[in-house]
Order: C-alpha cells, then structure tokens, then sequence
C-alpha cells in the first residue's frame, strides 16, 4: 500500500549519513530525543511523497511507523502486517527495528518513558502527531519532567531534493454516484453539529471534505483525494485548498452553499480567530498538535469522531447499488487476469512485478476505473508471508513451478472501491497448504454467514473468523476486517472487525473487509478476502438482527480445498456464492474465459 | 443474590412517606438531587442489611441499582438482568422503573445532565460512591456548574430500626485450603508494589483482604467476609477492622508479620497522615469519594486495579484441586436435589422456596459447606424468564403439573465457590421449549470446546456461547461469563466473557462462569451455567494456546435435547461430560441415586 515514487534505491544512498546530520541539528536544538511519525498534518494512512520522511530516512516504506531517535539510539517502530518487512529493510540503515506486542501500535513510548532523563526536551514536528497520541505521550512521560518542544521540523533543512506537494484538480461526484447532494448531506451534518452543541466543526481527513463536498481529485496515488481542511460554522463552510484545484463551474457551485475557498496555509490563523467564544467539535484522533494548538484558548472543545467520518460509513442505497456493479467490473477483471495466469504461466518468465502490472492492465479495461486503491501485493511463496509484502520497483521474485501465490490488489472506480485477495496454487499444493487454506476459508465462511443483533461491536465478530484455525493451533496477528470507503480510502473507519476494543457498532450499510489469513515465516502466506456489506435481518421479540452480504466476486481455488475439513453449511455458501460469482461474471467474458469459469465455479 | 432479612412486608409499608421525608430533608439543605447507590463503603456487590438503603425505601432488592430524587421526580436505574423485577417491585412505590439501554448502568446520568439546572447542589453519601463513577458524573455535568455535597447522608436520621452493622469473627484459611502462607503473598504484593512505584497500597475489597491474609469470616449472608480495609505499606499492614473480631491466635500470627489492627473508623484518619509526601496504589473502581479525599494532597496517586483482585483470579493448584473436589459435593447434592425431586414431584405439594430450602439441605450435608454463595433461584415457567427471581419469602409459585423449572444455585466451601444453573422440565416439554434449550445447549458447549491464543479478552469470546441463538433471532441481555471467586464472592473480577470492552485476557487459572441463557418473558427462561478453569493448551509456533475445562458437575437434561440440532462433536463433548459426571458422582451415591444417574447419563 506504499507508494514507489520513492525510489527503493535512492533510499539506500548513504542512510547512516542522513542519521548522522540529523543528530547534529538535535544537538543544534538541545533535542535529546526526536519523534518521527509517518503522516502527514491530516493524520491519514496515505501520504504524499513530501511527507515520507521515514522511507527517505530509514528505507523502511510500510504506511504505518514512528521512529525515535537519540544520541545513541535509532529504532524504528511497526504494527505486526510489516514485522518482517521492516527487519528486512532497516537492515543497514543505521535504524533498528524494534518488535512490539501484537496488537500494540505505540510501545515507542514504552521505550521513551524508559530512557528519557528528567529534564530531557524532546523534539517532535506538531504537523505530524494527533493531539490523542500526543496526550498518551505525556501522560506517559508525567513523572519525567520533560519538555516538549512542537515547533521542531528538522527534516526541511536537511531533504535535498524533497518531491514538491502534490497538484491536482477537483472534479464533481455526481447524484448517480454520490446518491445525496452536498447540500443535503451539508444540512445533515449541520443538524448534528445543533445536537452536539457545536458552533464549528473542523475537517481535518481529506476523504470526510470529499465525501461532504460531492468532489474528488487525485493527489495521491491510491486515493482520489485533494489536499484539504474545512471549518463547518451555520452559515458558511471555509474549505482550505490550493484555489488552483477548484475549477470555476465547482468553485460557483460552492459559493451558492456558501462555501468559501481560502489558501491551504491559512487554516491555523483562520482557526484562532474564528473559534474565539465558540464551541468547536473536532476528532482528536484526526487533529494535529499543531491544530490543536490554534483553537482559540476562549472556546468550548468537544472531541469525537468527525459528523462525516461516522456517515459515509453508511452507504446509501445508490452507492449500494453502484457498489454491486463495480464488484461486476472487478470480478471480471480478476477473473481475466486469473484466466490468462493460468493459461500462460510455464510458457513465459514471469515475476511478481510483471503480475502487478498485467493485474492493473485488466483493471484499467474497466468502465470508470480511477487506478489501483492500494499498491497491489502480487508476492510467491516466503514473499506472502509477509502480510503487506510489496516487491521492489522493476524486480520481485520469479514465479516458480510449484508454490502459492497471493495476490491482493483492488481498485479505485466513480462507484466504489474495492480490495480483494486470493491465494492460488502454482503446482500440485501440499496437504498442509491445503489444511491451512482450507480452515481460513472456514473462518471466512463462517463470518460471511454471520448473523446477529444490532448493537453488536466488530470485536465481538472476530472469533468466528479465527476459530477453525485457533482450534489448529494457528493464528494471524491482524485484524480481521477493515471498513472500506466509497471512491474514498480503501481503509476507512471508523468500524473494524478485529480483537482491538473498537466501541463502534457494525450497522446496515457498512461496507467491511473479511479477510482471515496465515503467515508461515519463510515458507508462504495464505490469505482469502471479500467485502461484505452489513443489512438487517429478521426483527424478532429479541430485537433487529444484522447479517452480511458478500459483494466481492471472484471464484476461490477449489484446488487448495480439502473438502473433508467443511461441514455442510460451509460447502453450500462455497457453492452458492460460486454459483453467483459465474452468472453475474460469465456475460461480461469471452467463451473461452467462460468455460474456465464455469470449471473453477462448479459446484464441490 | 439478594439478602432477605429485610423483609417484603416491612418494604411496602408506607413508602412514599419515606420519599415525602427524605425531601424535606433534602430540601433543608438546599439538595437540588439526591443520589442513592446500591452500595457499601466497600463498593462490592454484596453488601450488609445496614447499607441496604434502596430495599429499604423504593422495595427494589436487585443487588445492583441507583436511586435519583429531585423535588418532582423519583426513579430507579438497574441492569438489564433485573428490568423485569424492577417494574413490578416499586410499582405503588412512588418510585418509577427507567429502563436503560441494554449493557449500560450508568443512563442515571443520563437523567441528572438533562434536568439537573445551573447552579444546582446535588447531594450524595461519598462513602458510597466510588471515585470512577463519581468522576463521570462531575464530567457529565461539566457545563451544568452544579456543585456537589459529598458528605450528605439524609438517610441515617431517616431510617428507624436500622439493623447493626455485622459482628462475625475471623477464622483462619490454612494453607491446605489457600495453597499459599500468607507471609508469601504479602511479599508478592511487595514485590508488585515495587515494580508500581507504590509506597503506599489501599486494599477497600473484604475479600481482596481477606484472600491476602488467609483468614474469612461471616459479616455477610453469601459471602465468607468480614467488613475491613487494608493499608499496604512497604514494612507494616494495617488492617482496620473491629478488633474483637480477629481471635488471639490470628492476631499474634499478624503480629509477627508486622500486621497491625486499628479500628474500622480509622482508615480515614490514618489514610491522610501516613500518604502525606509518598505514592499510593489504589483502585479508581474500589475506592469512595470519601477514602480518595482522605489521600494527602501531597502524594502521587497510582490509580489501577488492586494487586490481590490480579493476583486471586489465577487460581494456584491447590485451589485447583480443592475446586475439583468441591465440585464433586456440590454435584452430589444436587444430583440427591434432582432425584428426589422427580420421585416427589406430583405427590406432595411444592413451591419455589420450599424447594430452595430443600436443596440447601442436601449441600449442608457436604463437608467444609460454609452456606449458599448467593440467593438460590428456584422459579417455575414465568418466573424463570425473571434472570435473577427471588421467590418472596415464606410463598413462592407453587410447582405446577407442566412447565420449565430453573434453579441457579451455588455454594461456599472452604475448598472453593461453586455456582451452577440446571433447566429441567416438569411434564411434556414443548418442541419451542426443546429448540431453546438445545440452542443454548448449543453455545454453551462451543464455548467450552473453545481454544484461544494467550492474550485472548473475554470479550472475543462470548460470541461463540450466542452464535446458535442469534442465527435463530433469539438473544439474552447479559455477559456469558463472570468470574468466581475461591470461597469468597461468586461473581469476582476482573475477567468477564460477555460483549462489554472488559480489557483483562483470560489467564490459565482463572475460573469463570459459562451461562448462556434464553428468557421468554410471560413463558420461561432457560438457562445452563458451569464452571470452566482456564489452563494451556499446545504451544505452537503461532504462541501459547489456552482452553477450559468444565468443573462443575450435574447432569443435564437429555429430555429438553432435540439431538437433530447438535453436531456431532456437541454430541461427544455431551456424552463424554456426561460419562464423567457419572464417574465421578455415582461413588457418593446410594443405590437408587445411582441407577436413576446412570440413566440419566447414557450416551445421546
């Protein structure tokens, strides 16, 4: 999911150096420990290629890290999807990577409350860091005596060469896509500001101002997303944008809602001054330090979620609707891709890359399709063992004859987003492969068919995903599903299905991963994944039930199943949703794609 | 589980004059609301007819509620466990049932923010209301600027005839029992205090104290506690207490461990002078209003839970194997319950109650039985649809030719708690009555076939005990899962397996309930609960992984099991529970107990 604009091997050009300047500029400052995160000031999973200072830094390029520097130490930290990515990539950099418990994103500053001294600054670039995280931070560092100093970006001076901030223009996302026009969804949002007492609301995600907006762009490369903040009041919205991204015909649309275009830059001035004797709502997960910092002192805070981050996740009946096609779209494009694979591997050399590649041609074929919504993860054999595995620029392994290959990829189009995985067999699979594919594809079975009442959290469906396994002996140490945007980012919340105790409900209209998988380290990766959208069930004297529908369309190897480990209600979901995956694909293929389908969809 | 020695009778007379009095008392000192917990100054659940407060003036005598007065308002708040009892409780009794969202306890607050006025005093007895909960409330008001009075107790002068505090003396818990010296424990603690940073722990719980000291006594009905509070410090305790009740062969055994005795009603005193320029560990949940104002404002506070609630849930394999044991008596005495009651049942008259004290008869048979670890629930058809029914006293429903009877149950025995819950069926059940039982049958056999990794929340957990019921519309509104405490409270923390976000994993040693249920309101309730220790499974690649085992020992009732809803491993785990259950119990039984067991325990 990271972006290569990067170069791997730039990257690689004398790290130890960069470490060595930085030191120098911390000791410059009396900044005894610096605190880099991976973001940018909207606190998002994609950033642009500005703000990748850790890749530039430590050749590490997963989406999510903090690195902690000192005199003496450099350690890198990483959720468990990129454990044995990033051991591979700092190798040499000067960097460590440091291993935290699993489910455990901010044992950095487990490392930092150990080793800071008391009176020790600590320097951190305000842009980069919530107001939540950094409150933790604090907290954890209450009885040191520290200092903190904010206002500390020394990445500026010392990135030569730094790409530029992105540019791109803003285009409409119409009626038939959006299904509700931005002045209603404006009233909307405005209703619940009255009902959380809220003067202003600040947007801070650039996918929740293009959600409200109607609008879309592409400043990065996954996501179709500008660059933005935007301040609600009761009569005027201010977006903060290059005015260069607004063409005239949005920009007129806009001012007859009464929003109004200032400079990106200008949003902290704006926010001081405004905010004065006012009550705002703001999301401290998604509001910078710096932000923050810029609110009014004279003004009454209320912190929760963003009003637009807890409606997109409820997808209307048209985006509903348009989802369903574009999951018609994409299976077709998968399937083609899976057909072509199969008719062509053994004849020609084939490498991970070339994969990616001939994935994103078959994508491309496909009516309104935007561009990939993540880099695609096409990796063989040890390589899918590493969860988020991405094969470096013009290279990754050659497929060989026998062994697994994972593939997960999706696609960003006007109606929808989609991420899919499939794991497919090169050669006879073993019977552990099979063993393992086959208690996933339980797990995966079994969350699809769930059914339970409203009310209910993710964290309480993730269990029936992992019990076939857990009962093996076996685990992933990731989430089982992620919510998904809508022509948005392909991980959007504020729902999850995972261990962590995420608080929110899973309700109709929620658009959610289901992606169970193994990691054997050094051996291979299995993972199977399909969006399932959430829609109510019967109501009975016990209260509305909930149920999923799966969405995604692609058939599932039969090859690596062992039927024996199914139980029945498990082979009838397998051939009813095979069964849907062949009549909603097969008008869409040749007769040759055709028949193949029909052979990997018949029934087991 | 609640005390009966405040009679029904006494409660119905004249309640609303006790509301009229109680605001003219408030309105004396200017008490805009008043606020009545359901507690002690110990916060537990089990609490002495002393503090029972809310029985005494609303009739209400579920164990977990809160009472708000304002001068034109009077309502009580419970969990959803006794909603039903609630509403026919304080009708007529000027009081009026709010019925709150499913899951949470809190919505009085709810109620105060919304009418509570600017400027308003709200009253309540710091003693009895923790400083977690008191916290939320101060937040909840944040823009109200009420001001609180913290040291109103209107109820003393209101409530004649108060009973007594309890006198009980203390007994001495020997090692063959606890498995632990004391000594030993004590320096555990120490050892963990250290690692806290604690010069100071405050210990509120009877029976964390009780667990640390080895020593129970009998100042309440269910449990084998004494009312004491505990001062950890790094060379002394102090335990205050009421001196005359630790007999003066433990009192010289305390000596020599530098234990010291102060009275009762000096902890507040003590607890200010001695924290005065030290840290102190103390639990937000455990600790009053009162205590927490009594810490020097010169200290550092050290807010978690108490090191003994850690510690007592990880059972050591003593009380491992005197569980066992125990759980062998306790299945005997109710397997003699259960056949005399099919051979009686028809030809003498029977009620609720009457069948309660009969079963107390059998378990007083039992060596070490101490008496029942809460209120025993005998309830016929309607009643059982009441989760937590207590029959009145001296009536009860008489037992009627065809219906569902429930009986939950537990006992307290120097070798440990037991609690457990049988469903049986007087007459020809109906097919509805079979489908419900076998659906609950259903999950609560995959829970306890259930293998996790360490790390695993209870919460992950309680989806599998609900999984069958939910894919049929049906639901129970409480957790799966508490934990039991070992001779000492029945329901004990901090482990749970219910859909709330309780954080704590569940650890190999732990002993917790498993009691999914089914409620029909106006028809029946089902509900069949044993008692599972955790203990390791295989370790794998993957990480250590957990299971339980089923400890508690009773036949369940083949005639309510439709055998074409089980899948073939319910049916092994069923039978092969079953075949140990008669192993195990048929030695301590007589001839005709034990053919009728027999039968009973064939195979399905």
């Amino acid at each position: 999911m990271d972006n290569k604009q990067v170069s791997g091997s730039d990257l690689k050009s004398a790290p130890a150096n960069k470490l060595e300047l930085l030191r120098v500029a911390m000791k410059d400052r009396g900044i005894a420990t610096y605190i880099i995160p991976a973001s940018d000031p909207h606190l998002g999973e994609y950033i642009p290629d500005y703000w990748k200072i850790i890749p530039w830094l430590t050749g590490f390029t997963g989406s999510a890290a903090t690195v902690v520097i000192t005199d003496t130490f450099a350690g890198l930290w990483t959720d468990s999807r990129y454990f044995i990515q990033a051991e591979k990539q700092v190798s040499g950099s000067g960097f460590e990577f440091v291993r935290p418990g699993a489910f455990q994103r901010n044992d950095f500053m487990d490392y930092i409350s150990e080793n800071a001294k008391h009176g020790d600054k600590i320097g951190i670039d305000g842009r980069l860091i919530s107001i939540a995280t950094f409150r933790r931070l604090e907290k954890r560092l209450d009885d040191k005596k520290v200092s903190f100093d904010t206002h500390c970006d020394l990445i500026a001076s010392l990135w030569t060469n730094r790409p530029p901030l992105p540019f791109s223009q803003a285009f409409d996302h119409p009626i038939v896509y959006s299904g509700k026009e931005r002045s209603a969804k404006i009233n909307e949002v405005r209703e619940q500001m009255r009902k959380q007492d809220a003067d202003f609301h600040l947007l801070t995600s650039n996918d929740d101002i293009m959600w409200l907006l109607n609008i879309r762009g592409s400043d990065l490369k996954y996501s179709p997303l500008l660059l933005s903040f935007a301040l609600i009041g009761a009569e005027q919205i201010i977006l903060f944008i290059d005015e260069d991204k607004i063409p005239i015909k949005l920009a007129s649309a806009f001012d007859r809602l009464g929003i109004v275009i200032l400079p990106y830059e200008e949003i902290s001035g704006i926010l001081s001054s405004l905010t004065e004797g006012h009550s705002i709502l703001f999301s401290p997960q998604a509001t910078s330090v710096e932000l923050f910092n810029s609110i009014s002192k004279n003004s009454k805070h209320i912190e929760d979620i963003s009003i637009p981050a807890r409606f997109k996740s409820i997808k209307n009946k048209t985006e509903i609707a348009n989802i369903s096609n574009v999951m018609i779209r994409d299976g077709v494009a998968l399937t083609k891709f899976f057909h072509w694979f199969g008719n062509t591997q053994g004849r020609e050399p084939m490498t991970e890359n070339s994969l990616s590649v001939k994935l994103l041609e078959f994508r491309s074929q496909q009516k309104d399709f935007l561009g990939s919504s993540f880099e695609t993860i096409t990796a063989f054999n040890e390589n899918s063992a590493l969860p988020h595995y991405i094969p470096e620029e013009g290279s990754g392994a050659a497929i060989g004859e026998r062994g697994l290959l994972l593939v997960d990829s999706g696609g960003q189009y006007l109606g929808g987003t989609t991420d899919i995985t499939r794991t497919i067999p090169v050669g006879i699979p073993s019977s552990q492969q099979k063993r393992d594919f086959t208690l996933i594809l339980k797990g995966h079975i079994n969350l699809a068919l769930a059914k339970f009442p409203q009310g209910t959290r993710g964290y309480q469906l993730d269990f029936i995903a992992r019990r076939a396994m857990w009962g093996s002996g076996m685990n992933y140490a990731h989430g089982t599903g992620h919510g998904v945007g809508y022509c948005l980012n392909v991980h959007e919340g504020p729902q999850s299905i995972s261990p962590a105790d995420n608080k929110t409900t899973i309700e109709a209209g929620m658009l959610t991963s289901n992606e169970p998988a193994i990691y054997r380290e050094g051996e291979y990766g299995i993972r199977i994944e399909n969006l399932v959208i959430c829609y109510e069930d019967e109501e009975t004297e016990f209260g509305q039930f909930l149920t999923f529908d799966t969405v995604s369309l692609c058939y599932i190897e039969k090859l690596l199943i062992d039927k024996t480990i199914l139980d029945q209600k498990e082979i009838e979901w397998l051939n009813s949703y095979h069964s849907e995956v062949y009549d909603k694909l097969s008008p869409e293929l040749t007769a040759e794609e055709k028949s193949w389908l029909k052979e990997k969809t018949e029934p087991l």
